[in-house]
């Protein structure tokens, strides 16, 4: 078994040393700081407590629904006032992953959405014109002309060359017949995440790998997923903040995204909390994903070390 | 590489000496018959000239969204007028397994069908409930009163024993959501078919597996299948029909349900047609799912023995 991680929760001294090793913490947001519209005890107070102490602390979800313009606003409105800039979303990363390192010829270069509001923000801030998304003329029922026109061609546009998924509380068998029919045309096929789960009242419901997966399924084809665990949601994060990768810290609540992300993107250190997704079990064992280094009860655990 | 199969397109001797070999044809419908309401050339013929040979034609669809009224109906208005006791779907099949092997008790023996009008008539005929289905109240999207009350439970028919899940063209977040959560709290997983696509005007749609797959995907837990390849249905089949499996043939387009089917099931043969989702590449590898007896380009080259 690998080396298991160090407990933190109760232990002052600990929790001290472990804030001293890191002037920066990137932290996830559902399962850590709330769950849906639920936000746990005292994370306002944890967060001022960190930057107290001088820490950065960057907000960084694998949810694509919401913007980075509607993050701030729900920080916000929850008591973590911040800045657009300390937000990094997975639809962000995707949308600069199309426009700066795809660069799609002019011919192909619409991406069709699978996906919510937050998507189609973060495109149109890129300059990336789209198709599907929450336009209401996917949010309907599949009909008869649907089918021919999807199977023939005559209804697909031509200038799709990127299907992008993420989650879709509306998806549909048109809006996911349409992507199938795209990427069976050679669309780039890409995911803003591939959780599984979405932590949600107390409770987990269908995440965007749940909400995609009929794709694959469908097509035999897997897309490049840009939320964590990529790494080149990594890359984005420290071309865009300058960070010391062996001073930073993820926080997170699931080992194959959170976690894996930290490890594999080599930070000085991995904080796993357990209000969300993953418990104990997830790491004691053989073939555990990812093995953090900490981990904790709560975020808000850490502010022990106040006294 | 196992043993190929016998050609029999354009080979006159070769068909009579098939055809001679069996009393009963199990035939797929889709890919076979037909694709979505496009019936192949010379169907009605063929059917016709087996049936003045003396062969019991029994249609065995994996197709759960109609019932067996429903096919014979289409079945007729096609040109192959037949009795519906001459066919075999997916979804009765579901309801034969759930009223006859499962016998739920009574206080969770409520059906939750994620999947169109085919399974409901059928669970009806058999006298179960169920709930979910074609119902518009669950043809909408989900709201946050909908997360709060499947996350408590309170939403959630207690009385709910079995989720089984076919193909559904109104699929959408709020149907997935329920289905997630009566499996989690203990529901059997039953599924009419695990067909990842549906062949449909000469293209491929998503089909019954890639709508079941979110469920599966966000809980963990398989499906039992009831449709082909599943014996349980070739079980039903025999037991209706008392036939001779070894004068029996299977004929089909899709090497992993119609070909696995016939040849688990120890029937006397196999035919593959070149109609639907299975071309020759399917069985010329070394890791083949399953390799036909006999192939043919289209059903309807059985015809030839005629002359």
């Amino acid at each position: 078994m690998a080396e298991q991680p160090r407990y933190l929760s109760g232990d002052t001294a600990a929790i001290n040393d472990f804030i001293d090793q890191f002037d920066v913490f990137l932290l996830d947001c559902d399962g850590v700081l709330w769950s849906g519209d639920h936000i746990f005890e005292n994370i306002p107070e944890t967060i001022a407590f960190l930057r107290s102490k001088g820490k950065r602390t960057i907000f960084v979800t694998n949810n694509s629904t919401k913007s980075r313009e509607e993050y701030l606003k729900k920080l916000t409105s929850l008591g973590i006032p911040s800045d657009v800039e300390d937000i990094f979303g997975s639809a962000y990363s995707a949308s600069i992953y199309i426009s700066r390192i795809l660069k799609p010829a002019p011919n192909k270069s619409k991406v069709y959405v699978l996906g919510e509001a937050g998507i189609e923000k973060e495109l149109e801030s890129e300059g990336i014109k789209f198709i599907g998304g929450t336009d209401p003329e996917y949010r309907r029922d599949i009909t008869q002309d649907d089918f021919k026109g999807i199977a023939d061609g005559s209804l697909l546009d031509p200038e799709v060359g990127i299907v992008l998924a993420g989650l879709d509380y509306h998806v549909n068998y048109l809006k996911l017949a349409h992507g199938m029919h795209y990427l069976k045309r050679g669309a780039t096929f890409l995911a803003t995440n591939i959780d599984s789960t979405l932590p949600m009242f107390h409770n987990f419901f269908l995440g965007a790998g749940s909400v995609t997966i009929p794709l694959i399924h469908a097509t035999g084809q897997q897309p490049l997923a840009l939320g964590k665990p990529s790494q080149a949601m990594m890359d984005a994060v420290e071309g865009k903040f300058q960070l010391d990768r062996a001073r930073t810290c993820m926080i997170g609540d699931r080992l194959n995204t959170d976690i894996k992300f930290g490890i594999e993107g080599k930070l000085g250190g991995t904080l796993h909390v357990l209000t969300g997704v993953d418990k104990q079990e997830g790491w004691q064992k053989e073939d555990a994903i990812a093995v953090p280094k900490f981990y904790a009860d709560k975020l808000s655990d850490l502010l022990s070390a106040k006294k």
